[in-house]
């Protein structure tokens, strides 16, 4: 592991704060490659972990995974006209395909062979729907082939100017489910589900609660019908999309020819969905949990969920702890616990401590000799508090620690955003409110483009989510909180990430 | 499932057989992008149980996973001269990152914004040696950070002139091992061991036998030491380089200035290894044991390990198979195997035998009126053979066919490898062998590029590998087979794909 070094607290500086925990507990790191960055061993583990959690629900609700092509020929990307649009200004292009050499020496003895320009240039992936619905469109031929319930695990490439570790990269990783259905109840009914999955999996795994509700016209998917999303609530009181799930209507069928024959005969055009989930949702999880001594691991998806540390003077103590912290190890291994022993003997204990707690990890066992003596263990919770726990039963103690942990976390996060959200806000209140502390605004919103740039504009805030019904407030707002115009539906507004 | 369609036999046409199989199988289809092709739900879920299987064993070994950039700069990967020359004429660059609107109609529409060019091209990974040792030289400074031991799974890129489903294509997915070490020996060491287990998991997971020996220099990988391969035989007697591990001594550490300081306080380039598998195993496995009927699935890799078919006439019948049908399936499934109940009502059973074949499932469980009334099912083995077997013990009964099933297909394969592979051959009988037969000739090798060059010319063989002392004949070879001079090592050829 690298030299430890001091977190910037978050009430100092919350993106530098960011940053370094992202960095001490080595989730990532920054590659010379402009935009892109390294995913680490430990932040690699957290996302296998995601990965194993949600494709089991993926699975479990009949989604297969299939891999398509990286590279799609812009003609592809070409064909819906609102989806290319929304791509244009983000997009890395392969145009040719040999170097040669140039003769020169040093950095230029290597280019790009003219003569190899590709007819036509090919895009990398921003996402997969065109290549995906051109597919689907041999695939399927009759209502017996529907629905079509696919996902994909890939690498993604929109090319950002501004980017952050794991928020906002130029390189990402993924999932992209997509769907073809006989009606547009059906596509309706999957995008809404899928919603509901990556809110199970925030809430429950991730403990980051969520709201969940609907995108205006102006923040939906380019080729989308309408776009539902997942908000999270961040330590600085912005907001971060965690997810979307897209009702994609025919728009893709359409482009793409996908048609199927009806029972009765006729031939139809499908619908499609499409939803997806990153890695950025690392980002979200180290912001919504994380403290000034660095990341907190909600202990579904902590990679080490147990560290063991045995401590010592004498030779004779640390054969004594080391044998009963192997012993503590094996026990907990084989019930299924991610632990680890600590035996390092260059390094302190209150040094170890301060690694493992930069890295997340939700309990500590301290072996010493007294405890060894008492039949016992010292367990430290990395939300704090610490306690002894008895060597007999150790194992039912650690999970009910974890639980314990896990649903801490959860409310921990529940409380805090919904004390940082008002409701029925007027224009005045709303301004100070973003200007001042931020967080989720809820009150009336007429609809109107003109109101959501305005607003934009004056205060950073945008339309998060038109809420669930079960996140709305009680008595629905009558008039515009911004231009007081009759409201057509309540919104969620936030500054965001 | 597509309409069944028929499969052309191995002995009309080897190539078009493999074709159809992977087409009829489901493993994947031709994709609209030149070269590459589109891995099904059946094909991506054998890659998912290869990728488990082979994952487990590099935890297992010390190793972990990380995630690189796909697309890195130029310079990088000119920094290795041996390098870039190996790949120059094969690699996907990205020069710009715009398109724009050009006001013209239809497919011309959209275009690449010429004012979006790169400072720097950016190649699409052909291999990630660059970029993973510019951070290897970021995270290691002493001896107290090696050996480094890591792994990505991840796609590549190589631009592939002719390509053939699985084998080769211009994208691909494959993992590649990345390692750092403070010795030559500990490198060495490293390479062998993963070469070691490649070949455990291609005997024992994809019952396909191997050699494992040494790459001659003008096959090794381009800026490595000496690379190490995997190499089977095929059914039409072509080999198949089932994957590679590459010692690469001090090239890239200097290249990309990866120091470390020893215990005594010096400092020395560290020594690497990287080592890959690819998505071409799939089409090894399905040119070991498929037949004219199509996929056969080794046990232990099939994503259906068992098919279950209730067969009725009236509908008393059906409602009483169906039943036993449903217990099986869930007694199966508590057990662990991969099981499917195809009650599917507008397909008779024999249509169905068929489909489920080609799709290589080990094992189909036949439930008629008449078994249900004797308290069996039959067992029908894809391989051959079919027997009742009883309800009572079932899994117990199921489990041991399925073990001897893996066992006999690696027992044909490696009689069938045997049966094609000829030692000590003289220039004669080699040229007659490589022209009527083909297979794996074993032989005294001068070890001269000129004769590999002329060997290859006039019968199409490549020396395969120099094969590990296992492997090698009772007797070592004195002379070269070709030119008669003293013999340097023995070497298998084979006309390969």
């Amino acid at each position: 592991m690298a030299q430890a070094q001091k977190i910037t607290p978050r009430a100092q500086d919350f993106s530098e704060w960011y940053n370094d925990v992202v960095m001490q507990a080595e989730l990532a790191d920054y590659s010379p490659v402009r935009g892109s960055m390294v995913i680490r061993p430990h932040g690699y583990r957290l996302w296998e972990l995601m990965q194993r959690a949600l494709d089991d629900m993926f699975k479990a609700t009949g989604h297969q995974n299939a891999y398509f092509p990286l590279l799609i020929p812009l003609s592809f990307l070409a064909k819906e006209a609102e989806h290319v649009e929304g791509f244009a200004k983000e997009v890395a292009i392969v145009t040719h395909t040999r170097l040669r050499a140039t003769g020169k020496a040093g950095a230029d003895a290597i280019a790009v062979d003219p003569e190899s320009k590709l007819e036509e240039p090919l895009v990398v992936r921003p996402t997969s729907e065109t290549i995906i619905y051109a597919m689907f469109a041999k695939w399927i031929q009759s209502y017996r082939d529907l629905p079509l319930l696919m996902n994909q695990w890939c690498n993604i490439v929109r090319w950002e100017l501004r980017t952050r570790l794991f928020l906002r990269t130029t390189e990402f990783l993924w999932q992209e489910g997509h769907t073809a259905h006989a009606t547009e109840a059906e596509a309706e009914a999957e995008a809404r589900q899928m919603l509901g999955v990556y809110r199970t999996f925030q809430e429950e795994w991730m403990a980051m609660p969520v709201l969940t509700g609907r995108k205006t016209e102006s923040e939906k998917f380019a080729g989308a019908l309408r776009t539902y999303a997942v908000e999270a609530l961040m330590q600085d009181n912005k907001a971060l999309q965690a997810g979307t799930s897209h009702n994609l209507g025919q728009n893709f069928a359409k482009a793409f020819n996908v048609q199927y024959q009806t029972a009765a005969g006729g031939l139809e055009h499908v619908w499609n969905t499409s939803w997806g989930v990153t890695t950025r949702m690392i980002g979200g999880l180290v912001m919504t949990h994380g403290d000034d001594n660095g990341l907190v691991c909600p202990p579904r998806l902590a990679p080490v969920q147990v560290v063991i540390v045995p401590i010592w003077k004498s030779g004779e103590e640390r054969s004594q702890v080391s044998g009963v912290g192997g012993q503590v190890k094996a026990e907990l291994d084989k019930a299924g616990i991610r632990v680890e022993l600590d035996a390092r003997e260059n390094l302190k204990p209150g040094a170890k401590y301060f690694e493992w707690e930069a890295r997340g990890v939700p309990v500590r066992l301290e072996v010493g000799p007294r405890d060894v003596a008492a039949g016992q263990v010292m367990l430290a919770r990395r939300t704090g508090g610490k306690a002894p726990l008895k060597l007999d039963g150790l194992t039912a103690g650690v999970q009910g620690v974890l639980q314990d942990i896990q649903a801490g976390l959860f409310k921990t996060a529940l409380e805090r955003r919904e004390a940082n959200s008002i409701r029925g806000v007027t224009k005045a209140r709303f301004i100070e409110f973003m200007k001042h502390s931020g967080g989720f605004a809820y009150g009336g919103f007429c609809g109107s483009d003109a109101c959501e740039t305005e607003i934009k504009e004056q205060t950073g805030a945008t339309v998060r989510v038109l809420p669930d019904p079960e996140f709305r407030s009680p008595e629905a707002p009558a008039t515009c909180m911004w231009c007081g115009k009759p409201s057509v539906a309540e919104a969620v507004w936030a500054q965001a990430y």
